[in-house]
Parts: structure tokens; C-alpha cells; sequence
């Protein structure tokens, strides 16, 4: 995880987050669209680090550019998602569109710098595609979670047909009949703007469609989910290692010991020491499936369609584990972090307890439970994952 | 915990719950001083509860006013933990003061209806006694932590002499000198006004000393860090049983299981079962210890200047392990309640994370970890606590 | 549980528990039948503690015959099940059998000092009931888990009839057709003979047939898995608490701190006092959740054939409290006790190891997570657990 | 962790593994000295494994050589132990000794196929060492926990001399005044003969003194404990693995589900997949984190004499963690397996608790919390573990 330092693209991108830093706690309480911050993020160009250089982009493999995800996420774990699916939204095109359409979006992303917005929530079929004219589809009706919509200049948005095949399809933000809701107001991720779009009767023509090869129509297009999952992972972790780091700024920053304590310091407690090494060995073994799991990522990524359905089976294995460890990891460092921080540590203006409320509920984009159980399947019974938008 | 159903207070109680509830979420959101439902409670007569019937009180013993506290934590922790620290003021008043005192300041309580408030927090030494007339002091200095303060008629507070003597004496709020700031802004527990009172050398008379028989002055004075560890132990149970409640509405209100589910509807998904399974073995274990520890603390208090050293002892390893369980209990259920609710679950308006910021924030008030050490003491070397203002 | 101290059989009990408690390890190394042990127990007159008075028993609560279990636990948790299943075998005939049988097996008891096995486990289906002389049948096949029947007097055994209907009789251990085989080696809980016992078309009798009122045959006969079950949670609270003061045992011994501790000696080191504070809240929650289950339980239990369903089902959900508390706390303790009391603690002269061995065995009688399941379904979908053998 | 299939030992190394799985068990009842699997271990050639290719070894790494210590410890964890420290003995050699001696005995090991065991244990003080002829010793006292000395060819002791230095030395086991003890009689790690060796006034010749640059001299030296410790860690894994392995066998054979289950087989029960779901995530977290420090290891090993203080110091930060890891991944799988394979898996045939028995004993080699709170200095302090013979 140390490729970073190296590249041309290292000061803008701690420029980047030196700022976002200083206002992470006050947007976090006004929650909203961060228009300022996401202006930094396109001048920094970063926007372009996991395009192919064929199209003008960085050319970043998957392993860099999460890398750069939590890092981000260690300072404001919502714009790191919103950097992160920007760059999913990219790779969707590359994995279930044809060339002239990676081509003409990627080029688009380059030229006119966009910044991408997702209306692709499987999970809502609220969203209906009507057939208008040959090979086109009117999308219709409200899409939930969409993260990153507001304030985005091309989307990918999802809608079911009549006989309930999910259609994905690419726009404009600004096309009429697209109206990008202000109406999200959570207890964490508060600036991911993972609100409402409404289509009404947007059309969507047959070019703009992701038909060939298509959504999972293949082990190598059923990477998309493993490279969302992924993303994930790398947000849990910089959420843990932004608490961590927080919380050492406390303890450190306290004189006096517990009455009761025998250490001199606060930093010498010998159970202050025990819930700093239990934090390190969590995020410590998180961080080494995460990168183990990003090397398989990145070698099955490169095989591009001769990837094999076992191949991608333990991607989606080891992506799996790094999310569960990664998720406990970052939950509980959020959780405990009070421990060894004091009572007050928990004065509103710290808004300490951002960490948890992100970590919280970001964890909740799908059930733990279910990806355990899908390793416990593949410990016990050879299973690998069948792919899903989840897995 | 059944008696309450048949007092003479119950339908005012059930009121009084009944209206905190409508508003707590949106005054979690507010913070500040919640002057309408301290009126609220002022009228409800709950109040004189724990007052001995000689005053003119209803008597109530410490398991059935603490089993309030608890009830009120399912709705309002922090409003608990003002109705528990003016019940707290009274206790400190039996247990440090002289007859004379008790009669006066209690006959006071039921005759003015008086709100106790405390600026007592004796870790923070920077409010010094200065020397006045014979027997009379200045207090000086700043209170921090001082929960109840604002909105109080009298207050219980400490200050150091020179010879770093803690002294605790009672005043009406108004006196002059004293300024109640309203500078509580926090993460968690946000209408407990716990900040700061700024005393300009405020005289407190020799008779507005709590000196005979003093602080700490017996094993049966030194049952009141007990009774304070105890409406603790109630505030982090009700807090974990509120918590249960509002995921239990939450799950109960889920129609769509995961898509990976074999159950046809989440309340009977076998992890959903699972995690409800845990949190109930939790919730109950902690009760059945806060129970237990409460008859111990009843009969303790009866006991009076009669208890010794070591019967002192036995309740507080009662009280501690209650403790224990309880902060646990709590914070696991607030920690993990989402797990079984759902992403939707996390909208800003049910600010369903105020279970966890407010369990996260009150367990804070002394060190779990060295609760956990003094039980080992206990445990292994047979050791019972050294009595302090936490043990 | 303090009655015992006070009981006539108080000083018997202690005596049998000094001289078990000589040979345990040794016992726990050969396994096989504990004949010596067994005639010591008959010897103490405990195989009449819960048999009512009118039969010459000593009319016990089962709180208190459980305590007695949980006690002998704490020395030789093989004894202490076959003296609980003993019980449970006449506590079987009173809830499944009509007066005239209550009287005979219960007088028979007392006067010619039976001691009762078990080869009733009705999830092994193996053994056949076939029609005999009217109303009697043939018991043919083998049967496992037979705890106890070894050196017993009077045996209770179950069979399936061709409609698949469970008949459980009685019968004399001596009764031509039965061998106790001798085959019960495992690696933990050695000495409950708890192996098979082939039953060779052996006749038993209309009037030996426990079918007025029959198994499970109202609320009050379905008290019998829950006594069952509350054998169990004495059992592993017993261990637990077992395993505590053997580790506090070897802890005390100790004289040299590990060379990174700041204590003076291990007995004060943090992380030792910790794991102590840790164990101890463990099994006083076990405690107070056993106590509470078991005045549940005996309150049940006088309320005879008037017991109705939804109060049964309460008694189920605080058994079931109970028992997963008290597994957990008893594996926990047994398991991580090691960390407190060193390497050398692991000679095989001690035989440490029992500890777990005997609760990780006993713990796997029917599968904690369902019963973690079953409370899940009650705190959530307020459902009662269905009366079954496990339940 | 895959270079073993390929080199011209893997064979063999299966080999002597398949030979050693037929008896694992009936050995784990026997205890006492492995003769047989030793002698096949002596002509399996793989003694050899880590000697430098310049004196006639193999001159495989550390993460090769101990790759090799976790698959034996899947299969027999004591033989894994044994081999590992023959390995121990010689690196020791390599660190703390001349160029002279380094030769000698390593061309030594080749030619005469040594088998090394261990006298060295520096916390037992008991041996000293007597000044004899100039810059010779005697040594004198009894030495514990000398895993592997019986049935070895060369030995290397420790002893501490007049002024308290620790002096390590090699002989041959069959010199005069050398006996060793058969007195090992353990719960767990049964196989490794870690009793006693006495020392009745051994002389050990200043050449045989590893004085020149002696014990943890430099961050090189210093390399030897955390050779140790990462030996440590490929045991606690590998027999992590191997019972994870042993519980899937018994879940697979199982063919009833519980009762109450939803399931159609054990090994589809939500509850049973969890369970492998934990342990996955556990065991390769474990894995990907002792990969990491080995690499780590291999590259400072490199780096020799040249190695600063602070490189040295992030090896021992990354063996540290994934000991940590290792430990409790192993400890769990073998202590919770049983929850998988039913009661009838706990059969003393199987002896299946052997696994816990190993890996409870093998972890208290030296207390986990103090490398819990090595790690916590580490993050929150930025201390690196001062280098000792346990860190």
C-alpha cells in the first residue's frame, strides 16, 4: 500500500484531504451536498485516476485506486465513497458496455470532466423501463440510495422492463425528466447526497443501453460487484484507521490517569494499552486481507474475459473476507475508541462519534450476517459466492 | 421490578412517559435545557418519591425509585438521570448531613417543590473553600459536569480547602455568585445540562455544611457512591431495553427479508433471531444483577449506622457487577440494533443512534475496565473496594 | 441458594464432596463406572432429597436438589449429572405417570434405596416397541446415551411403537433381555456412563407404561424438558465456578509475575485481575438468571395440572436464559482460566483440562445456538418456545 | 505460502505427514518420546531444510521453513514444535555464535545427521554455570521445559554464572553428567518432551560458547526471539487449520440436522455455516498476517549485521501481530469446533480435543496479553518492543 507516495498525483491528493480535513466535523454536522469539497476533488484530478490511459486517464489499477478510497475515508468517509463510485460507475461501462460506448463515456469523463452519479440500486424496482421507440425505453418512476447524484454530470441509472430484466442505461444528469432530490438526512454518511432521483419518462436510447455483453454476463463483468464490495472494504477500513488515529490524539492529549490507575500517564494504563493493541491486531489483519484481496482483484481484472468462474469465485472469496474483518475492524475501533479517550473526548465540537455513525452505517449496505454465512459455505462446502449485485 | 404498577404514582409516571416520548428524539436533536419536561415532571409529584414519609414524601425505597430511573432511561436517559441525581442530592443529604439538615432540606423539597441540582463532581479541583467567617467558607472557582444545575432550585456542591478537604455544602441556585452556564453540548445524554457552574466566592454558611457526620464518614454514609454506581447501572439498563424496543418496532415493521433469506420475512431470518436471542440473554442477565444488587442496597440502607465494613463491601461487589453487566448489555444493544433493522432504519428523523451516543457517552462517567479490576480483586484476592466517590 | 447450609443432609452432602473431590483427576484419567463414588452417594441418603415426604423422601424443592447438582458440579460434574438424572427419572414418573405408579416407584425408592438410570433419549429412534399381550409391549433395539444406567437399579426407557408414538416404561436394570454395555469412553464427562444399552425383546407391562397422563401431555407434564434443561444449567454454572477456584487456586500459588508485569506478585497483575473481573461477572450472572429460572420453575411446579400454556412458556424462556447463560460463562471460564494461571498449570498431574473438557462436552446436549433462537423469537416475535424434549 | 509443492522435498514432506496423521492420535493418548515418527522425520532429509546451501543444507528461508513447521502442526503439533526448534537451534547458532562455531556445527548437522534439542529455557535461572579451566564452565543444575533433548544428538544450554549473564553452550546430549529426564507429562503437547535435563558439573569449553558476538548482541542477534515467536505463530496456525479441517470431516459425515432446523443436511443449517464463516475469517486473517511478517523476517534476515534497531523493531511489531492472530484464531476454531460436529464427534476415538488441549497449553509459552500490550505501545505510543529472549 505504498505506491502512492511516488506518483504525480500525491500532493494534489493530500492537498485534497488536508482540506477536507479542517471542515470534515462541521460538514458532518450540516450534513448536505459538500459543493465545495467535490470542487476540489474535480480540480485535483483525481476524478481521472482509474481511467485507461488509452483515454487519456491515469491508468491507476484497482489496488491504488481504493488505496486512495481509504485514505480518503480516514478524513471524510462520505466523500470518499463518492470519489470511489465514480470511479465504480466508470468501470460498470468498461464491464457491461461495447467499445464505442467505454470509449465515448471515458473519453466524455476526460474531456469534460465529469463527475459520476449512481441511480443504480438493484434493489429498488420501483423504477420502471417502458418501451418507446425501437431499441429505446422510457425509464420511469423514483430510484432510492443514489449516491452521488446530486451535483453530478452523468449517471448510471437502472430500471426494470415488463418482464423484470434490470436494464442499465447512461445520462446526462440534466436531462429532462431527471429531477435529483435534496431529501438525504441520515444519522451518518451525511454528505454521500444518497437520496431520491425521480425519472419521470426520462428516455433512454438503445446506445445509451449497457446490452453487450451486459450486467454479470460474465465471471469477468461479475467482477463489478467484487470491485463495489471492495470499495466498501476500503471505506470500513479508513473509517477505523481515521478513529484510531482521533482517538490516539486524545489519549495523548490527557494528563491525568485514572485515580485508580497506576501508570503515570493516561498513555501508560496498562488497559488503555490493551484496547490500542487489540484496535492494532484488528485493523492490522483487516488491512492484510484487504490487500491480499486486492492483488487477486487486480490479477483477475487483467484477465479480462478468459477470467474463469472459479478464478472469480475466490476474488469474490477473498473479497468477502477482507469486508467482514474490515467491517468488524472498523466497527468496533468506532465503538471502543471511548474507552481510552475519556468522557471528554465526547464534547459535541470533537464529533468524535462521527466515526461510529459512518462506520454504522455504511456496514449496513448489506447484511454481515450473509457474507459470513457465504465463507462458512465455501469453508465447509467448496461453495464459491454466486455472483449477485452483492456478491 | 413489579411494584410500580399499583403505586399511587403510576398513571402520573405512565403520563409523564408518554410525553417525554413524543419529543425525544426531536430534543436529542435540539440538546439544551428541556425546561417544558423538567415542568412536566415537576408536576407529576415524582419528585418527592424517594422522600422519607416523615417529611412528607411517599417513601419509596431505592429498588422501587431507581426502577423509575430505569423506566424513564427506556424514553429519556437523560431526563432519568436528572430525576435520579435530585433523588441522588437528598440521599447525599441523609448520608453526610446532621439531623437538622435533613429535616430542614427535606421538609424544604416537598413544602417548595424543590428540583435538586448537583455541582459536586469532586475530580475536578479547581473549585477552591476559602476561609470566611468562623465556620463559613467562599466557594470559588469552576464546576464542571454539574448534570441538573440549570433550571435547579438548590444545588449540592464541593469545593476544596486548603488542605485539599472536600467540602460539600447546599445552596439555593439563585444565590448570588453562582452562574449556571449553559455551555452542555455533547454527543450524547444532550439534556443533561452537565456543564459548567462558575462560583464567585459564593459564602456557604457552617450550617450549609455537610460536615457531621461528613462524607464518606461510615460504611453507611459510604452507600452513597453505591446509590450513585446504582442509578447508573438503571440509566445504561433502560437505555439497552429502549434500545431492544425501538429495533424490535423497526424490525417488526420490515416486510422485505434479505434477498439471500430462506425466511419469508425478516423477523424470522435465523441471524435476525440470532442477534434478538443475544440481546435478550444480555438485557436479562443485567437485570436479574441489577435486581439482586438492589435488595442487597435496600437492606444495606435500613441497616443505617449498623452496617459494617464488610456487609458495605458485599453490596458494592453487588452493585459493581451490575455495573458491569449493564454498561455491556446497553452498549452492545444500541451498538448492534441496526444489524437486525436495517439500512432504512438509519434516517436522520428516527434518530435511532441516540441509544448508542447515550450509553456511549454515560458509560464514560468512571472506567469500566477498573470496575472489572476491582471485581478480580474481589474474585481472586477476596478483596472488597476501597471506598471513594466511585466505589 | 443458601438453604443447604441449614439442611440435616448438609454435613452428608459435605463429606460426599471432600472424598469425590480426592479422586476426581485420578477418576477423570481412568473413567469407566464409579462404583466406590456411587455407593458413597447412595451411602448419603441425597438419592431421596427430592422425593416427596408422604413417600419418605426428603420433600426438596428443586431449587434446592439443583443446588445440590450444581454443587457437586463444582468437584465431579459426572456424579453430580447422574445424581440429577436420578432425580429426574422419579420427577419423570410424577409429571408422566398416574397415581398408583407415583406411589409404587417413589415407595419402592425409598425402601429399597433404587438408584435410577436413564435410557430414554428419544432422538435415538432405533429402539422398536412391538405389540406383546394386550397392552404390553416388547422393547427391541439398541439405545445411546444411557446416563447412568450402568450399576442402576430401575431403569426409564423409551421406544417407538409402529405409529411411530414414544412409550417410555420402567423397568428393573436386572429385567432379562437388557445389557448395559460398558462402552461410554469420551473425552470428557468420563464417568456418566453414559453408553448403550441393547434391549433384547424385553417385555414390559401395561402397568409399566407411563400413559395417564403421558409424556408432554398438559403444561405441568411438560415441565419435564425444563427440568431437564435446569439439570444442565446447575451442571455448567457447577464447572464454571469449578474451574474458577481450581485457576484461584493455581493463580495464589504462583509466586514469580511475568517479567513485563509491573505487579509485585501475579495475584495483582491487571490482566490477571481482568480476566478474574471478567469470570466473576460471567458466572454471577449465570447465578442470578439460575436462581431466577428456578423460583420460576418452582412456583410452576406447585401450580400442578392448573399450570396453563403461556405460564409454562414462561418458565421455558427463563430456563432457556439461564441455560445459554450459564454454558457460555462455564466454556468461557474453562477455557481462558489457563491465561491466569500459567504454563505450568498444564501438568497432567492436574488435569486442568477437565474442566473444559467436561463443560464442552456437556454444552453440546442440544445446540446453544437454537436455543439462542428460540429467545430471539420471544424478545422479538413474542412467540413461547413449543414444548418438546429439548424445549 | 506456495513454494512447497515444487521443491524436491515436498514429497517426502507429504510423506512423513501421511505417516504421522495414522497415529497422530493414538500418540496424543500415549505421550512420551515420538521415536519412530522422530527417525522418520531423520530420514525424510528435511533436518536439513534451513541449513545454508554452503555447508550442505537446503538453504531454504524462514517463511519456506516454517510454511513446513504449519503444515506438520495441521497434522502433530508436538513434531511440528520439535521441528521447528532443531531449526531454532541452528539459526541460534548462526546469531549468536563465530564463524568457526557456525561451521563446525553445521557441517556437523549434515554429516552426521544431528538431531538438536533444547536446553536453553532463560527463565528458569536454576542452572549456573561454574567457572572451570580458563574461559571453560561447568554446568551445574536442572533446566526445564527442554523441548526435544531426549533423543537428540547435540544440545544447546543455557546457564547463568556468578554475576547473573546468561551463557549459552553446545555439547552432545550423550556427554558426561548430562541426563535427561523422561519426566513430561503435559494435557496438551504431549509429544515434545519438554522435561527436564539435569546438569550434574558439565563442562562446556570455551568454544563451545556462543560468546562471539553472543545473545541478541545487535538488532541481527536479536532476530533469534522473534524467530521464536514466528515459530510460535506457524504452530498456532497450523493447528488452527488442522482442526478446522478435523471439524469440516465431522460436520460432512453428519447427515441429521438438529430438530428444529430449517435445513435438509448439518452442513446447509444457517447456523453451522456461521460458525465456518468466523473461522474462515479468523484463520485467514491469521494466515495473511504471519505471510506478512514472515516476509518482513526474510528481508531483515538478509539484511544481517547491517539491520538498525528500528527495522528490527518492525519485524518484531509484525511477528507480535500475528501471533496475536494466530493465537486467538487457533484458540477459537479448537475451542468452538465442537458446536459444529455434534455430541457424538467428542468419542475419546477421535480424541478430537486434542487440538484445544495443544493449542491452550502451546499459547501460554508466554503470556498473550503482554504482546497485546506491546502492540498498544506500538500504536499509541510509537515504541517499538525492546528486544528480549520473548520479544
Amino acid at each position: 500500500m505504498s505506491r502512492i507516495e511516488d506518483a504525480q498525483w500525491a500532493e494534489p491528493l493530500n492537498a485534497l484531504l488536508r482540506a477536507w480535513a479542517q471542515t470534515a466535523a462541521a460538514r458532518d454536522k450540516a450534513g448536505g451536498t459538500a459543493f465545495h469539497e467535490r470542487r476540489l476533488l474535480r480540480d485535483s484530478g483525481l476524478l481521472r485516476l482509474s481511467v485507461p490511459e488509452q483515454y487519456g486517464g491515469d491508468g491507476a489499477d484497482w489496488s491504488t485506486t481504493l488505496d486512495v478510497v481509504r485514505r480518503m475515508a480516514q478524513v471524510d468517509s462520505s466523500l470518499a465513497h463518492l470519489f470511489a463510485f465514480h470511479h465504480l460507475q466508470l468501470a460498470t461501462i468498461r464491464l457491461f458496455g461495447n467499445d464505442a460506448q467505454i470509449r465515448r463515456w471515458h473519453t466524455g469523463t476526460i474531456e469534460q470532466r465529469w463527475f459520476w452519479g449512481n441511480a443504480l440500486n438493484p434493489l429498488d424496482k420501483s423504477t420502471r423501463a417502458l418501451p418507446d421507440a425501437a431499441g429505446s425505453y422510457l425509464f420511469d418512476g423514483r430510484k432510492s440510495f443514489c449516491s452521488g447524484a446530486r451535483d453530478s454530470d452523468q449517471l448510471l441509472a437502472s430500471a426494470f422492463d415488463a418482464d423484470g430484466r434490470l436494464l442499465i442505461g447512461v445520462t446526462p444528469t440534466t436531462r429532462a425528466g431527471i429531477t435529483v432530490l435534496d431529501d438525504w438526512d441520515n444519522m451518518g454518511q451525511r454528505q454521500t447526497d444518497s437520496g431520491t432521483v425521480v425519472f419521470d419518462r426520462v428516455p433512454i436510447a438503445g446506445d445509451e443501453l449497457l446490452l453487450q455483453p451486459g450486467p454479470l454476463s460474465s465471471p469477468f463483468a461479475s467482477l463489478r460487484p467484487l470491485l463495489a464490495q471492495s470499495i466498501l472494504c476500503h471505506v470500513y477500513l479508513g473509517i477505523g484507521e481515521g478513529a484510531l488515529q482521533a482517538a490516539r490524539d486524545a489519549t495523548l492529549a490527557q494528563t491525568r490517569p485514572w485515580i485508580a490507575s497506576s501508570a503515570g500517564r493516561p498513555a501508560d494504563d496498562p488497559y488503555v494499552l490493551a484496547h490500542y493493541g487489540d484496535h492494532w491486531v484488528a485493523l492490522e489483519g483487516a488491512r492484510a486481507l484487504v490487500e491480499r484481496a486486492m492483488h487477486a482483484f487486480d490479477r483477475a481484472w487483467q484477465r479480462g474475459l478468459a477470467l474463469t468462474e472459479s478464478e472469480r469465485g475466490e476474488v469474490a472469496v477473498a473479497v468477502a473476507t477482507s469486508k467482514v474483518a474490515a467491517a468488524r475492524a472498523g466497527l468496533d475501533v468506532a465503538h471502543r475508541m471511548f474507552e481510552v479517550t475519556g468522557a471528554r473526548s465526547t464534547t459535541a465540537a470533537l464529533r468524535l462519534d462521527r466515526f461510529w455513525r459512518n462506520v454504522r452505517v455504511h456496514t449496513l449496505h448489506d447484511p454481515i450476517d450473509y457474507k459470513v454465512r457465504e465463507l462458512g459455505d465455501w469453508a465447509l462446502n467448496g461453495r464459491i459466492p454466486k455472483p449477485s449485485f452483492y456478491s
